[in-house]
């Protein structure tokens, strides 16, 4: 997508040849910085540390850095250490695992010599697959959003929640629920986004904001509490959101308030729709209330907030009463009865295990 | 309720015997800063500006407002006056025009001469009456609290979850949400409180936390996003919130994301109830999301936030993208169907037209 009208992706290699450049993502809305990645600690660092984010993203960047370890050690034993530390990096996000998986499995096949180049070549595999897969998956949400203009008087523009980042900053390119919002727009399509601020860490306000805003797409930032009110006066055509991880039955696990908004689609009758790149389903649980372990994280998130002053500078501050404890729960899970349907990169499927192994003919889910 | 050790109410007659003392609490939780009103202009302005929030509080202050302006001229025209710029501060309080409907029916039967007088007594009524009430609604609550704990294992903490600020801040005391909390705190019952967050104003974090905590009482803050998720995991016993406005019928009308809370407790079976003060029924109107004008507020609000920096002062900071545009809806209306119970000042009653009826026999409701 554009960023002062450049296209760009979210991860790449820098001209050096080697070193993985990446979009600092905290510094989203106040500045544009980029970093460079050298090693698999640096890129362990830059997800835990959420300067990337998003499930395809931590995928691609997890997988460069497996390319960065092998750079310096290409022995099994790197490979495995490797592995090890970005592995942990994140616990919710299903895509690390596949992509580090992914990046072991073949390099296991290469002997060392061979390892570097094959290393970058699967890595970029993996960023190309993902930017395929996400606009394979904007092309059938297209489909959603035209059934709302359907729906619409002509020239009525359709307003389309979303929550948190599943963007083109999550992902490589296009984004999930992004994906057909901007092909909508692309295609002349009349859109609006209502932006969930998404608190804590307000990816909604900083990252779906600015990535809507720089691609030109008309929208605005809402408190998280404002959905269900927005949704009871008709305000809302269609919910699209994206998921950390999906289990064989549809449940969905997303950023912490997705469930408020389901339930609010859902007792007004307004289409919920699940984008997803088929590597985040969890293909091995089924109950996403019970099974998916969710990340708490510290609540300095909470409680401080960053933004600029009135004269430009980013500052940092404290927003709760001093000794009042906080609790950050990053996210929670939707059940698949609230969900309208998924939308993959293969089409559209009903939350459920019968519609994704209609999808998905070749997976064996632990229910089938 | 007490701020560093010292029991206060949230408005009070100065030691002058005429000025009247409030607390700036947009100033909290970050300084505990008191201001004096002397004309009827600055009580507006302290009601529109959120110095004073809270229906019962608003109205409390608006009382005052009129003993302020009859001192300067005890005419009709000036409390024709004094009551036309009370009563548009803010458009969704009952409490407003009730309260300032009370002073000046009262006063129009006293001569100009005797008003001032009898201003200050009404005043003080309509004080000291939010007090019995929110006492009484307390007392009533209190049986719901204990009702989770017979509940819950022996020794196990209840977990009551609340949104925004229905606290002794909202009101002259006790509060009406947290009337319930503080009175089971001070009959030895452990309870620990969620404090949502409360965007745009976060009067959870700033408001409700403070007090809380002033008044030793256990809580925990988390972001608007996350009480569905506790909900799911069995983490909150009960819900206990406040409102503005509640309809005939109990349709219940409530800062921003009430409705989405609601959906949560109903989904989860968790009891959700509202506590409230019978003036904040509106006996007038039946359908709360068709009648009740729902304020909008400066974006300001939602784009804008005030913390302290590390080394202490208090700063603003904007955490959106410059030209994101923003939406601020203050309130939000909780259908009946979704609220166990309400919870006033003559007990508890099922939020129907038939509950609010039985507490109530000497109002006509339209539907009756």
């Amino acid at each position: 997508m554009r960023v002062g009208g450049v296209p760009r992706r979210t991860i790449w290699v820098e001209s050096d040849g080697w070193s993985i450049g990446i979009i600092d993502q905290t510094k989203l809305p106040h500045a544009f910085v980029t970093e460079r990645l050298t090693t698999a600690d640096e890129a362990a660092f830059a997800i835990s540390s959420m300067l990337v984010r998003g499930a395809p993203l931590i995928g691609a960047t997890a997988a460069y850095g497996m390319c960065l370890a092998v750079r310096l050690d290409p022995s099994d034993r790197s490979l495995d250490r490797a592995y090890d530390i970005l592995v942990v990096t994140r616990p919710t996000a299903i895509n690390l695992r596949w992509a580090l998986d992914a990046m072991r499995s073949h390099l296991a096949t290469i002997s060392p010599s061979e390892r570097l180049a094959a290393a970058y070549r699967k890595a970029a595999e993996i960023a190309d697959q993902d930017v395929a897969i996400n606009r394979s998956i904007g092309e059938h949400g297209l489909s959603l959003i035209r059934a709302s203009v359907a729906r619409k008087k002509p020239g009525e523009v359709v307003n389309v929640l979303t929550h948190c980042n599943a963007g083109w900053l999550a992902t490589v390119d296009w984004g999930t629920a992004t994906a057909p919002i901007y092909l909508a727009h692309e295609a002349g399509v009349k859109v609006h986004v209502w932006v969930d601020e998404t608190r804590p860490r307000n990816q909604g306000a900083s990252l779906t904001a600015w990535e809507l805003q720089n691609h030109g797409v008309p929208h605005t930032v809402i408190p998280d509490n404002t959905g269900g009110h927005l949704m009871q006066h008709g305000r809302v055509d269609l919910c699209l959101v994206g998921t950390d991880r999906t289990t064989a039955r549809g449940d969905v696990c997303n950023k912490i308030g997705t469930y408020l908004k389901a339930l609010a689609a859902h007792d007004n009758g307004v289409p919920f729709y699940v984008c997803l790149p088929s590597p985040s389903i969890d293909w091995t649980i089924e109950d996403g209330i019970k099974e998916v372990p969710i990340e708490q994280r510290s609540g300095d998130e909470v409680s401080k907030i960053a933004g600029r002053t009135a004269d430009g500078k980013v500052e940092t501050v404290t927003i709760t009463p001093a000794g009042s404890p906080v609790a950050n729960y990053a996210f929670d899970v939707t059940p698949a009865r609230l969900v309208s349907g998924l939308v993959t990169e293969r089409g559209i499927c009903a939350a459920s295990s019968a519609g994704l192994s209609e999808l998905f003919p070749e997976r064996r889910t632990r229910a089938s």
